[in-house]
């Protein structure tokens, strides 16, 4: 497909006319073709009035025609094959197994978003039946269905090109929830982007879906993005990214005479702890483990082990020579972008020449955009005096804490910030030390691991990537797995309606075959 | 018992040290005794750090035994007798009828929510089993439930002194979900607030629940309110009040270093929707129903209907007319603050003097502090014109909007702001129409009533009290019915965790009998 850089407006194809940008190789430094155009502020009040247009129509689609919608867009993904496959590659200068991996998840995602849909229990239908006879007041009737809840920007993330970008994550639960969708394509990948939102704007013709119900906008700055948090229509923001600016569309989203919910994935470091017979049985094994977690994606995951607890001890110094040596073999990989190296090679600067900080070990080192693996120790002390060393820093660098004893590890857990997991690595003589740190990990992340690593994050019903601020704007929510559809939902109830008004969902013959809940309990379809 | 005027601190009863405050009579003027000592920030610290310390204990308590200590909560309030009654009388200017009715709400709330926590839905418990085999990776072993969010304050609102004050909607929510609650009580009921208060310290004695699980402070200026919304160990705020005050809590929380959710239920116009045919059949009966509710409670309900919307002709005259009569033969009734009754006399009388405003009715005039009920129509262009209009009187005043048909009708909804309630009145023949504006009442508001009023709030399982803003603050959300409790909550998920450090919830063996969702499909226990 012909790769020309041009907005998506409802069905058209428009050349944004607000400057440009392209994207650039970080694998060797040179720019990509073509210009894209930025969307000037009529381009997205065109896409925010579609999308407004669209809504009614989009959110009452019966629930097969939008999963067949959810896996077409699936579909079209794989039939863009091999172009797609190889221009991700030179926009992220990620390896083809890890984005074909990617798409991979991104497919999985809508089909398994196509299956929540068809199975309805996200509309939490509930009815209370009325009780003409009860004294001293009869009881009236009443139903209740979850509706969506209006149109939802999307901000592609850098480091997910597929899978939390265009038609990831956001954009999947979005739609799956009845929410009309307009993307705003990272700067990183506007290529991708093109390519993939091709593949869900033929999806929306394809399904004869109202034309408004999906949009992509290139910004050649922030004022589209920031027009879009901002407009009256947009119901929602999803967003992964930095700190600075998921707080920024907080901020915004604040502001507005109607304020909305902003679901920003946005800082964590992912407190590692090691507990001391894991630690006395296999040190070797969990720092080799460690160190391949840290530098996987060039450790550009949310969930990168970017910190490490432990009491300090010959455990300890076993699995810090252990990542050491296997830091030491593990090659400088490209990041994302230049400007995603520079800062990350700055952070990692400033760790080195912090006073009371240690560096440990490094990998290798790469090539102009390549990121080196970097370890680093401090003391207990010195991490509760210095915030600066809880700040995340967006790469395979990570800060093992030499704790004195088990009660300063707890006390650095109640002192760190809120994040999207926890690891512990304990055998069966640890689960005593571990027990009594559960409770201040359960108030502090979204999702707590044991003996593994928080990077690769399942796809499944079960998963919560999300986690108390700063980890997300709203650690209600998760932004991975089925239950992010909870996300773009609100909830609308119906008294003494009459059946023929009544939405399906909560007729009572049950058209849709539903579970629903009667009078406070589940009734299981089928 | 004694009133003594004295916080409740945890399992103590202590002093006031920063000035009091003192109710008034509304029947009669007459100030109350005996002053209420206001917290000092001192007061307010040991408050939330003694919630802070039960938190850990509260959540993680049985279900058993927390649904018997919301029962016992119930059965204390019910053991305070007629000196409660009596008190609530004389600070609300509420009849006994209704105070009597509102404490049977409130127990039954209690004993609902008992229900809720016992059934254990709430915890949405989720397995996605290990997969060794699968290929090209294993799959992990996920487990999901929720959590509650930390310790929660509640302000006490005025219009429901029993039911949405001390151990009212919100605090029986938060409680059931596991949060330990601080009350800032509202300053209209101090009195009702202390009895209702030690009624909940001594079911936490009782039931032997950790000592911070409840506290009960007066504040004698802002400082207590705001202090708690700031303060870092609460982590979500209930209120229901003035759109002014819920807006200031909503800024001052999303200001905080971590910021947190407020739901708060704050101003609603409800409109009603007369359709042409059910006026034809029954002007006159709805226009008497419509006066009843207009007047009940001194129209100091959140669900009052404030704003009524026909197309103009004979039938609308006939409603107006018979609302007339009815709203003439009513009395005029005492309010609940001097404060309430002279704000209501104040936006009374500048709807009478606002040039396109017409009075049609008023109700009989009353004493000091009685609201007299009124009832004004103007013109469609008008209301779109003047959006000072939209505004919510709080009392029994309504406003008739005269549309000239039915697109006018639709364009007024979707010019409105979010509303609680949307009711319609219809006949059969009126179903088209009724249909053509459900999509726009469900965009705005959280419940659709046919054939009745939005006040009297049902309290079940299908119940949705709340709204887009300004309705609510987070229209993903009720206060009222059992589904409240889920805004307490949050998801944690846990990954291949031995079953030993398991929540019982999410034990392979289930030993609570829990319904949890296996691979993305409900089953249900038992």
């Amino acid at each position: 497909m012909h790769i020309a850089g041009d907005l998506l407006i409802g069905g058209e194809v428009v050349r944004g006319a607000n400057g440009f940008i392209k994207a650039v190789n970080p694998a060797n430094g040179e720019t990509l073709e073509p210009a894209f155009g930025g969307a000037t502020l009529d381009q997205l009040e065109q896409a925010c009035a579609l999308a407004w247009q669209a809504f009614d129509g989009y959110r009452e689609t019966s629930l097969e025609a939008r999963a067949a919608f959810l896996e077409r867009i699936a579909q079209n993904i794989l039939e863009l094959g091999d172009e797609l496959i190889e221009r991700c590659i030179s926009e992220s200068g990620l390896p083809r197994a890890r984005i074909e991996g990617e798409r991979g998840r991104t497919v999985g995602q809508l089909r398994m978003f196509a299956g929540v849909v068809r199975n309805g229990d996200f509309l939490e239908a509930r009815i209370d039946p009325a009780q003409p006879e009860r004294k001293p007041l009869p009881r009236v009737d009443l139903r209740l269905r979850n509706v969506a809840v209006g149109p939802v920007a999307v901000f592609g993330a850098s480091n997910f090109p597929l899978a939390f970008s265009v038609a990831g994550g956001d954009t999947a639960s979005a739609l799956a929830a009845g929410c009309p969708v307009i993307v705003k394509a990272h700067s990183a990948h506007p290529g991708t982007s093109a390519l993939v939102g091709r593949a869900v704007q033929m999806a929306v013709r394809d399904c004869a879906m109202p034309e408004g119900t999906f949009s992509l906008l290139f910004d050649s700055g922030r004022q589209i993005g920031q027009g879009l948090v901002s407009d009256h229509r947009i119901k929602a923001v999803g967003f992964t990214g930095s700190r600075g600016g998921g707080t920024a569309l907080m901020k915004l989203a604040a502001a507005r005479k109607e304020p909305i919910p902003v679901y920003a994935e946005m800082s964590s470091i992912n407190p590692v702890l090691l507990f001391s017979h894991a630690l006395a049985q296999r040190a070797d094994a969990i720092g080799k483990a460690f160190a391949a977690s840290l530098t996987m994606g060039a450790g550009q995951f949310c969930t990168n082990p970017g910190l490490v607890l432990a009491v300090d001890g010959p455990g300890l110094d076993a699995f810090i020579a252990s990542a050491r040596t296997a830091l030491s073999e593990l090659p400088a990989a490209t990041m994302l972008t230049p400007g995603i190296h520079k800062a990350y090679d700055s952070a990692v600067q400033h760790f080195a020449e912090h006073a009371e900080v240690t560096t440990v070990a490094r990998g290798k080192s790469g090539e102009q955009y390549q990121g080196q693996a970097a370890l680093f120790s401090t003391t207990a002390a010195a991490f509760r005096k210095h915030l600066e060393l809880q700040e995340e820093i967006f790469g395979a660098s990570s800060l093992v804490v030499r704790c004195p004893n088990q009660e300063a590890m707890l006390g650095i857990v109640e002192a760190l910030e809120g994040q999207l997991t926890a690891t512990l690595h304990i055998d069966d003589a640890d689960h005593a030390d571990a027990r009594r740190l559960l409770p201040a990990l359960e108030r502090r992340v979204g999702r707590i691991l044991v003996n593994g690593f928080g990077t690769g994050v399942e796809v499944g019903h079960a998963m919560v990537h999300g986690g108390p601020y700063p980890a997300t704007a709203d650690g209600r929510s998760t932004s991975v797995g089925s239950m992010a559809i909870m996300r773009f939902l609100r909830p609308v109830s119906y008294q003494d309606m009459p059946d023929a008004l009544l939405p399906d969902a909560l007729k009572t013959n049950n058209p849709l075959g539903l579970t629903r809940r009667l009078d406070g309990t589940l009734k299981v379809a089928g």
